[in-house]
């Protein structure tokens, strides 16, 4: 009698869907972000001032990741864009496989760009590829300047990191030189922002970051064309 | 030939220690309390605030859970506490087996509460029993008064809800009547206090609370003893 060896790895699982992701994102020539960060540190009110802004040179759509209700689906989708909603019931982090079902659900021809907001949790998210092309990190000032230290993960993997609700440093003891030298150990040249949904000025730079990142990012998939096209 | 099959189980393991735990903190007649919540919603601040208070009534003690540094446990110790830092590099909840170890490192015949403070996540720590006899869940304003909808399963196991950075309130549109309510369709008996580290009233009605609960459960240990004596 052979015995059959079954093993089931939920991160094979989830990279091999990762993966595909990553394709079908890429033969419709969309780009996905992933915004990661703690519960409440302010990803949906983001991604509410960031939409007009970007809207105006791409178009986007959004799969808003929660353990439970459509609230923050409700709020993006008062702005005019294609958003899922993806609920975990319970789960602590996104997986690519939710997001595959998500993606299925948008109409990816008329998309540029999706942002894929997950879970609020600053840990298990960050072990979890979904097939996106970038990370933002979200730490709020009201979260404590210790914890790029505490949870150095987040902010190792993230391309940007936006420091949010800025408007209440002065009403908490967060030390912007403690949080960005933490984040610095992590990443010399990681960019980091600052954002309060107070001031619509500080979204500026975090949209010039997105349309910049993606102009370099279609140099490089221009440039490896015309190379194929030469070989 | 015989197959020999092992199945682990992760909350299998966990709950045996749990239970050993309990079972050594009751040897001791020592309570416990886990402090669950997301990451920078004030559990060490509520401790650095709650201990002086409590310290004239019982003798104290403190896990402090993080996935990396010492800085909670500094915290806790200028206050003259006994304090354990638990690591778990990178883990996103405590685990009973890691609680057994640092309550091998107090000195229990010399406490009557630990205090085990979780790691910063408002979501896997509420599927580990620790051993703890009653657990307290934490809320600030600032991470918003959607998320005992959202995490539901945080407020369902608590014996008491702590509302903390209320002198944040006016700062965020956080509406407490909704968060009370929503917490109150998990518990419609759950008790809610209100927290700020700004105003040192706030903290009595939480301690009360602890020794109320305290003297509930010894008046209760003592009526089992005398039964057990009787019968």
């Amino acid at each position: 009698m052979t015995i059959e060896v079954v093993k089931r790895s939920l991160l094979a699982v989830n990279d091999r869907a990762a993966e595909q992701n990553r394709q079908r994102l890429d033969a419709f020539s969309v780009l996905a972000i992933n915004l990661l960060g703690g519960a409440g540190c302010g990803k949906t009110t983001l991604l509410e001032k960031l939409i007009p802004r970007l809207s105006r040179d791409m178009r986007l759509a959004v799969l808003e990741g929660d353990l439970a209700t459509t609230r923050d689906a409700e709020r993006i989708a008062a702005l005019n864009v294609p958003v899922v909603q993806l609920l975990t019931e319970g789960g602590c982090h996104l997986t690519a496989t939710l997001v595959q079902r998500g993606l299925a659900k948008l109409p990816l021809t008329d998309v540029e760009l999706v942002f894929i907001e997950n879970v609020g949790n600053p840990i298990c998210p960050t072990n979890f590829d979904l097939g996106e092309h970038a990370r933002i990190a979200i730490l709020s000032v009201t979260e404590g300047d210790d914890k790029p230290a505490k949870y150095g993960h987040l902010f190792q993997i993230a391309d940007l990191v936006v420091i949010s609700k800025i408007d209440l440093l002065r009403a908490t003891d967060f030390r912007v030189e403690r949080a960005v030298g933490d984040i610095r150990k992590l990443g010399p040249d990681k960019p980091v922002l600052a954002f309060t949904a107070a001031d619509p000025t500080t979204v500026e730079p975090i949209a010039d970051w997105i349309l910049q990142w993606r102009d370099r990012r279609n140099v490089r998939a221009g440039a490896e064309h015309n190379q194929a096209a030469v070989a």
